[in-house]
């Protein structure tokens, strides 16, 4: 679909064609009747797009740049500013592990306000912002349901932080999504090595497979061995947008001495990954020194890492952490590349009776702070939050993250709603995550079944976004978000109706769905082995229905 | 663990042992500190008792024999007396189908009620309620936590009608549990054959494989051939109550053709069950003449067998149900043997669109008036509900069924809250039935991956009972039942402790997270290859701990 505001928008989403009903008339003779195409929120990008032959050594196509390039704010840097970046360049021994078409960096021109917030606030909808409102609107249009989500009303919630559209210009390759409890739930997934685990390879093939099952954004937790060159090849072929935890890669640099991490190596971590094209960072600013200990009485302690990352280094130097007292700093650094802030919950409970306890809500409290700090500055930003949490604590999570973060988005990892699942924690989380998503959550954080066991494979990955499409849709359906039922409608009547193939093409995962259809010897016609013809109940329906 | 009352009862737990925490003392030289056993709710019955070897052409031991028995109230008959039973008895070409030592059928004396219902009106403590007051407390007797649920307290909750205990006499291999809004939540799984799929072997080991998983009672509902024979293997071996729907093999008595079903034939079939010793029958019997056409306008229109079937009935003859019409007459043959009625749920919505309609509504009010009705005559009783809701529509679902219903315990499949993944039904439908426990339904029907596809095997009801182990044990933790949290929190703790053996015995499925955990090359140490040593959140913060 295109943009009426902005032309030139091309909106990509997988139109689903359905086969018609077939309806006796008073004759018996077979009638056909029309049943109209659904569309489908699609996240894949190029990948799916039959126009596009992708070649990942050359990266996307770069949608947006010319979008960034006549608002006529930003400028071409002559080279790299961030010293590791300027040095892993310079390195010959890298050469063959490097992305070959790596672009030159791109940075708002000195005094200029180039965020989605500024334009936001300034009054102005950006060709993001009217794409957003085209891919939230699946199927309003053509089926004429009315939908609140204009470009204007994109705008606004970007301008009052209650949403955001994370769009660094250095990653032109990402399609716009927007992130806030007036929009479609999202969700996020994380791929990333460490030290002793997968390859480059590995992990862009995890990037573009997370992208085809739905995921909205994709985080790159990788810890091992060549970090930077990994995230050029992920962020170049990746259509959605990209976040990092940079403390993770400072602690590589300083040989994983939490004592030796520094401002200066963090600074020039942020502008590294800035200049690659990271839309955004998880930053652990909400660890105060004198909050540190709240966490003593706990059963698990700290399960974040860059929370124990980040309470160690108070600890050790027992002062304020460079993270909180620089914090207007790493907004000024930011705000120059339109890269957004998701506060870490580094002092999230990792098990149910760690819980919403004084830790947790005394860093929920700063992050409340540290939020308006970065609107000031027209950064965009969301919050974090947990983790375990069980069902009769789920609420109070919510009701005060809106409270003291000002409405800003919440972003949660599930929550866990029982620890006693290890193997099944995609289930456990899923089942937490769909109660806060419905409450207000804006973004979920997808967990895999091998969640506290081992990292996961790539049909962890798959096993983990569908189960989490779920989570996010059915808070969706239960918020009444516009048109979301259409889908549902749509396949269930497919499904009483024995259209086999079209109750696959609309559901979260056909090729799964049509596994097991297969497997079972089934084929396509008016009952199935399941229950034979006597015991099926649609075609009883169906039976009973022509009795009237 | 045995009782008081009655100390004759050995009620059944798995017991887990936990290795000792090490913490260093002031000198640097390492402590012992001892972690309490913890005890599991078991379901396996003599299957996992190594003092107990089982051969399933026996069938387990009569465990409760004796005390049915001591009560002095029934009388072994001198031959079934179901006209159907008879037949199969005397037909020589299923002897080698047949269970070899079929056991003469037991039933009330005259003028006797022998419900557990009856008991507990007249205010008697049964051992099988003593059993489950056990059952209920693990580990607060061992870790003196408070608990509410004592024998006199079941005794109260049956006698009200707010909790049933399925007890068929014919049926003394089974171990006595509760089912009730103010006990732990409890999980039904579903296993049976149709006319096309599997053997007798494989569904007895399905019943007995989802009771070792944590299957609470196992609904037979195979409608293919032999129906008679499997059953009745099924029965002797299965350690946790039976439930059917007997309109299933009604229907194949007269061929499939609904037209022919009569409350003679039915009848029959309730007899021959009862003598076989089913626990707790699906009636059908809320479903109206005048109610019928309130699903016209459906999206799905009927999506229960048993609801589809009788709804043609009535359509056919043009008259009410017989199930309805003879619904005292059920109810005077079922309490002879103390079988419980399950009020089937025809009417339940089968998609997101039809959800909390009229007809579901209509027929929720009819189970409620006939729930007295079956109370009257000491018939233990429960109701069924849906199906598919979305996650707003499941609190109107739940208060109307306590208000209409009087309390009596509501049995749910799932409900699915989105209709949109097939293949991942498991999960659609954990979310909304931890959502509908949590709120006080008493037992969940699990739903496997294979929902709406196919069959499940083997695996897939392992996977339909964890996670439905899941969703009741997140509702109780929810509720605050006494004692849930022990686990997670012996769990958590040894996740943090890097005690992996302990944590794994303390997972509803050891056997999987060993499995994910040792494929990942992991092996028992203070950090896994996840996330390596320096970015291992619990060793930072023992670390940490260690910096106070």
């Amino acid at each position: 679909m295109t943009g009426r505001i902005y032309p030139f928008i091309k909106v990509g989403m997988t139109k689903v064609n359905l086969t018609p009903t077939v309806v006796k008339d008073e004759k018996g003779i077979p009638q056909l009747e029309k049943n109209e195409p659904v569309y489908i929120y699609d996240t894949s990008g190029p990948f799916s797009d039959p126009a596009i032959e992708v070649d990942l050594k050359k990266g996307l196509p770069r949608m947006r740049e010319q979008w960034i390039i006549d608002r006529d704010d930003t400028e071409l840097l002559p080279e790299v500013t961030s010293e590791y970046g300027k040095a892993r360049l310079a390195d010959k021994s890298l050469d063959s592990l490097r992305f070959e078409h790596i672009q030159l960096p791109r940075r708002a021109k000195k005094g200029k306000a180039i965020t989605q917030m500024a334009y936001a606030k300034a009054g102005i909808i950006t060709p993001e912002m009217e794409y957003v409102a085209i891919r939230e609107n699946m199927n309003c249009e053509s089926l004429g349901v009315k939908s609140h989500i204009t470009p204007e009303f994109v705008r606004d919630e970007i301008a009052r932080g209650r949403a955001m559209l994370p769009a660094n210009i250095n990653h032109p390759e990402s399609e716009p999504m927007i992130i806030g409890r007036n929009f479609l739930v999202k969700i996020n997934t994380n791929i990333g090595n460490s030290a002793t685990t997968s390859s480059i390879e590995e992990e862009v093939d995890k990037a573009v497979w997370s992208c085809k099952w739905g995921g909205d954004t994709l985080m790159d937790l990788s810890t091992g061995d060549n970090i930077h060159e990994t995230r050029e090849w992920i962020v170049r072929n990746c259509p959605v947008p990209v976040g990092t935890v940079p403390i993770y890669q400072a602690l590589e640099k300083v040989n994983g001495k939490v004592e030796d991490l520094s401002w200066e190596i963090y600074r020039d971590t942020l502008i590294e990954q800035c200049e690659q094209g990271v839309d955004y960072f998880t930053i652990h600013a909400g660890i105060r020194r004198h909050n540190v200990h709240l966490a003593d009485s706990r059963l698990c302690g700290i399960v974040s890492r860059g929370g124990s990352i980040m309470s160690k280094w108070c600890l050790i130097h027992d002062r304020e952490s460079f993270l909180y007292e620089h914090f207007d700093d790493i907004c000024d650094i930011v705000a120059q590349y339109d890269v957004a802030l998701s506060l870490g919950d580094g002092l999230r409970p990792g098990c149910i009776a760690d819980a919403n306890d004084a830790a947790q809500f005394a860093e929920l409290d700063t992050m409340g702070e540290l939020v308006t700090r970065a609107w000031d500055k027209n950064v965009q930003a969301f919050i974090e939050g947990p983790g375990h949490v069980p069902m009769h604590k789920i609420r109070e999570n919510m009701e005060r993250q809106i409270d003291h973060c000002h409405e800003a988005p919440f972003y949660t990892l599930g929550p866990i709603v029982t620890d006693i699942a290890p193997g099944y924690d995609h289930i456990t989380s899923a089942i937490g995550a769909t109660q806060i998503a419905w409450l207000g959550t804006a973004m979920l954080c997808y967990v895999t079944p091998k969640e506290h066991l081992a990292l996961p494979d790539r049909e962890d990955v798959r096993t983990g976004v569908v189960t989490y499409k779920i989570a996010a849709h059915a808070a969706d359906l239960a918020k009444g978000h516009p048109g979301a039922q259409i889908r549902d409608n749509a396949l269930s009547k497919a499904r009483f109706e024995f259209r086999w193939r079209d109750q696959f093409h609309l559901s979260l995962d056909p090729e799964r769905a049509l596994e097991y259809f297969e497997a079972a010897g089934h084929t396509d016609g008016e009952y199935c082995t399941m229950c034979g013809p006597n015991f099926c109940a649609a075609k009883l329906t169906h039976d009973l229905r022509k009795l009237k």
